[in-house]
């Protein structure tokens, strides 16, 4: 940081109005607030404070990785909570451990967002990813936050691996049955739901606000011999090229084995969307997609959808190109 | 992330032209090229490209830190080069690490920033973090990229105690010597240079450009007994006062000691600044400043500078409340 004429507050000098912002209480005023009172479970050998954490490897190695959202583009205010919001970031990278076939160990933040944010926002934020990190049994260990004119949240997951090798997306092979566990499409009907300017029906709007990872199917897959395994963020027909490509193989979806709920029927009919359409391409569900070998049948909880054969990399389904969408990668003109 | 009608892009599809942006190769099309070519350490079990990175932690516990940098409030990309930026966000969260008495193992990057950002600055930009990465022997091992109006870079840091206890703020005794290692004042000079619109000399320009932390230093502070240490990047009067208050000491400082750099005097009398006041509160240098106990002499390398007592806990420069600045922190009014 750089000098300024500017007096440092200290987190006792915080400013306790309801109509604070940021700015009122100063980066440590803010950081005091976030981390005070929230307990920290055993993984979390030194929590917020000094200048690092430290978080428990008991295998000796850890598993990292880190999710950036920015306002208007993953998220946007006024459709979500601040809450809500602080729950979606730390559940796409809380799944990304998952699909690794790790247990999650700890959250950091990094945090931009503008001076004038109200502070409840950002209290409302971090309940959020505090919440969320609940869900698996462990904290938020650290972070950062500075000014920015937009609204940034990079959250980096920490996972075990528990003395397994982590679970690739290059690992698939042929003969390997495909199998999902999680919701597919509930976030993207959510989405052109809110998007059509409609707030209901609340379960799958909230589903977009809040996906529902199957966080525990990640280990329990990696312990049934999963061979490939990865989080469905961008769409299950994207993420399954990016285990195809990595793999070298070819990967068929049965779109009969695919079942559409009745609720993304009712959404569909509505907005004349085949529902099909959002389970194959609909994103942050962070529904987990894996390959098992022959003979393994998948752990309860899953469902086989599809199989993986030799050829050109890539996905069809029932044999065929899909001819919608297939994904979303947000700088593709 | 959302559905939307665009269709993804490969990594293989990357547009190279000189003129390229973001826009144009895409969230993979940019983290295929920013990560080809790069070899990875050995700390570094699996790189980028999968959900999540691997990275070994040889003694079962992590050390993790994170830092958010924002165009405009740390840095100027009319000031600094994107490769400068990179390094400097880098050196910035590898300090903290070294500032824990552990040594750095990877390093994460959450990146966002706007579409039509130049491919060419992105690509400096990641470089400058392999640049200061490979200071200190250890690799980007993975990260994520998403569009923002605003440029920011989030980096976390993972780091091994190597079977060490961390070296804490809280750990100071009085008895204790304080001593430094590192710059103290440089960066703080060159922005007063570049803020007040000049481009030398360059030895303060670039100190503030690119930090240069003694990253080793801290492993070996530890090693000698350190009591407690923190890096210097709000300025040596409000990091120690952080140490100050977590420790319940006071820390006073002997002025004599601090040897004033010929370079820093000759900028302070043409900008009419006393030097000693950016020795003082000057940050970014990232100079690690630990305790040390009585009888046990600083490493080679750490400079005296003054003394732990008991007391209000609180930073004295001579006995007496330093009148300047205190230090910097950017939200407060």
């Amino acid at each position: 940081m750089s000098p300024s004429s500017s007096t440092p507050r200290d987190a006792t000098e915080a400013i306790d109005t309801p109509g604070a912002s940021l700015a009122d209480v100063g980066e440590f005023g803010l950081i005091s607030r976030v981390t005070r009172d929230r307990s920290q479970p055993a993984a979390t050998l030194l929590g917020p404070g000094d200048d690092a954490a430290v978080v428990a490897a008991p295998d000796g190695r850890v598993v990292a990785c880190t999710d950036v959202l920015v306002d208007g583009v993953h998220f946007r205010l006024d459709w979500s909570t601040p809450e809500q919001v602080g729950r979606k970031a730390a559940a796409a990278n809380l799944a990304d451990v998952a699909a690794m076939g790790a247990v999650p160990t700890g959250l950091l933040v990094g945090l931009a967002c503008p001076a004038d944010t109200p502070l409840q926002t950002l209290e409302d934020l971090a309940s959020g990813l505090w919440v969320e990190a609940g869900l698996v049994g462990v904290g938020v260990v650290g972070g950062d936050v500075a000014a920015s004119a937009t609204l940034v949240i990079s959250v980096t997951a920490l996972g075990s691996l528990e003395g397994r090798a982590p679970v690739l997306r290059s690992g698939a092979r042929p003969g390997d049955t495909v199998a999902v566990c999680g919701r597919l499409g509930w976030s993207g009907a959510g989405l052109a739901v809110l998007t059509r300017g409609f707030r209901s029906p609340g379960a799958v709007v909230n589903a977009h606000r809040v996906p529902e990872p199957p966080y525990a199917a990640g280990p329990v897959a990696a312990r049934a011999g999963a061979t490939s395994m990865i989080d469905v963020s961008d769409g299950l027909l994207a993420d399954l090229g990016h285990v195809a490509r990595a793999s070298g193989v070819l990967v068929d979806l049965w779109s009969a084995t695919l079942e559409v709920p009745a609720r993304l029927v009712d959404v569909g009919s509505a907005l004349g969307v085949d529902p099909l359409h959002w389970l194959l391409t609909g994103g942050e569900d962070h529904a987990l997609v894996a390959t098992f070998p022959p003979g393994a049948p998948p752990p309860e909880g899953w469902t086989v959808i599809g199989a993986v054969s030799t050829g050109e990399p890539g996905v069809l389904v029932d044999g065929q190109t899909y001819e919608g969408d297939g994904g979303w990668e947000h700088f593709s003109r």
